[in-house]
């Protein structure tokens, strides 16, 4: 293997597959990364077993030459080094030649490195090929649908299903939905497939991924029932399913209220993260003519706010609610007003946007 | 106790105070921060028992008042929870009322916290003053020393000794020394002062002084054979000495040199950056015609470089070093150019910059 390969191309795609590289592997021969110099160009794979990257850097992009002096070959270096020979280089193209099978020479300038390489053949075999429902998104739509929902789900690995976001598509639209039981995230988007499925990604990752999707405007999705693969651009990244049923949460979001506090969202969050300096624990006492909001802990005292401007329709109410879960609610909400919506006290309540109904935030309070 | 305060004097002083007080302590009566409203105006200590820092914020700066409505008294309050308070809030000044001799109501706008107090009488007695030579320096010249020399310190505790930075006064020169006995670093500058002493402060706590001192332009230097205290605008800040006596390392650096190596700062620092992804120790192969620096690891691979620029002086030379030791040093002595002066293959070396004498850095070759 032998070639010439802009720099600029070569460490995007090296960033790219070091995501799924890990730091310390079961497996040490994941801590490498695949090259492949094959008729498309330099492929590039990295992979935890949980999640694979692969991705390219083709021969030309548009008129540009990014690969030059090409001699077709594979082996397998480790990632980190080689990322951080790439980065610490400075020229427009670095120079790469596979010596005896065993020493991958990198040149440029004055400067020559030579890490030891095992042979691709030691890589396992891993298929990105996945065969189930395909269907195309906006990167940008999708990539929101995410970050609304898998805040939610639970990061203990008691449930293993609940560290999931539920992917389910019906009738044309995409359901994502996350909850560690104690709160719940949901949110729908529209897409064009026939195909019925429901899958559970790792939240964490899946939040990853989308993260990855940066400049792309479509990403197609193929699901099977043992793993799902995005892909965009020149890049695939296909991660494990969690197996098991998904807990049915189709109902369980209230549909009428008795209480309806309107704020300002960013009044709100600020009110709840000074008070909450005493305490995760926050109690809103509210009547139409004011809402306190109060923390208290028994070692280090107490602190309360009033809130200077709101509307509130009810009777007096209080309730107590853990704040971080409200403030992630809020946040995912993302609009400049947001209403709470109660049934009475020791109730689910909802946080939502008046103006947007694809959106569902659920949290359970908390007795004080 | 009962006053108002101006906040950003207040969070100032607070953040000055806090870089005392221990996270964890083993009294946890020291995670508190003690206020103490008296005729100078509102004064804030903190300790870990080897670090006091001890500042004022004054009734006025200039014309300005910045303490209003005054009832003297003191308090312990937890350092942490008031810091995070103070940066919470966002008013022009702060209300403070000590309640019940158990309670500080702090309140500001809409707010009110009410943190739990400790009566003052219960934080342990710490006497700041110290009895011994005093001097003043000015505050970048020495800040400049400390940072010169502190890396050079070791950061094992099997030598206390040597975790330490030794300043010396002698016939009206300081010097600071630290060496972890594989390099040493030694800066010397003048002062006024006849006294003579020899005192060991631990490096990390003495750069951690030094850096408290920005704005200032003087600061006064007080020593005694126990403590020494740097005193500077409102604030006090004492530390415990290292006991026993310093190694003697009056002689230890060469004089007389058989060859000299000139390099370009940034370049040869940039050289030993790329090439030590292979491993932290360098070998430098000198001639007058080339220069190459090579690294080898049996594990991951090689690297070297050749420079473009330099002039060396003597026969061929090899030498292997540490390179994170020929870095710090380079960095410390600051110069674009840099001479590096050798007697031989195993005898140590030193960096220096040729235009200035008062600083010295000894390095240790490896065996290579």
């Amino acid at each position: 293997m032998r070639f010439n390969v802009n720099r600029e191309y070569l460490l995007k795609a090296l960033m790219m597959v070091a995501k799924a590289v890990p730091q310390k592997a079961d497996l040490p021969i994941l801590q490498n990364v695949k090259m492949s110099l094959n008729e498309k160009g330099l492929e590039l794979m990295g992979s935890d077993n949980n999640i694979t990257i692969c991705t390219r850097v083709p021969y030309m992009a548009g008129d540009v030459e990014l690969i030059k002096n090409a001699k077709q070959g594979s082996t397998l270096v480790q990632c980190k080094l080689l990322l951080e020979i790439v980065r610490h280089s400075e020229s427009e193209f670095i120079d790469f030649e596979l010596i005896d099978n065993s020493i991958l020479k990198i040149s440029y300038g004055d400067v020559v490195n030579r890490p030891n390489t095992l042979r691709a053949e030691e890589y396992p075999e891993i298929d990105l090929n996945v065969k189930g429902a395909t269907f195309e998104v906006k990167s940008a739509e999708f990539t929101k649908q995410i970050e609304q929902t898998a805040f939610a789900a639970s990061t203990k690995e008691t449930r293993p299903i609940l560290t999931a976001v539920n992917l389910s598509a019906h009738g044309g639209l995409l359901t994502a939905t996350a909850t560690d039981t104690a709160r719940l995230a949901r949110k729908t988007m529209e897409i064009e497939t026939e195909e019925n499925f429901s899958i559970n990604i790792p939240a964490k990752k899946l939040l990853d991924i989308v993260h990855s999707f940066e400049g792309e405007d479509v990403v197609s999705i193929a699901v099977s029932d043992k793993k799902a693969a995005f892909s965009f651009g020149n890049t695939v990244i296909s991660t494990r399913l969690i197996n098991g049923d998904y807990p049915n949460t189709k109902n369980i979001v209230p549909k009428t209220f008795n209480y309806y506090l309107e704020v300002n969202s960013r009044e709100f969050l600020n009110a709840m993260d000074r008070v909450s300096l005493f305490g995760g624990v926050i109690k809103l006492i509210m009547t139409e003519d004011e809402v306190e909001m109060i923390s208290r802990s028994t070692i280090t005292g107490s602190a309360n706010v009033k809130l200077s401007t709101f509307q509130f329709s009810g009777e007096r109410l209080e309730i107590s609610f853990n704040s971080a879960f409200v403030t992630d609610a809020i946040r995912a909400v993302a609009s400049e007003d947001v209403t709470i919506a109660f049934i009475g006290e020791m109730k689910p309540f909802v946080v939502k946007n008046v103006k947007d109904d694809s959106i569902d935030m659920l949290i359970t309070p908390l007795r004080s």
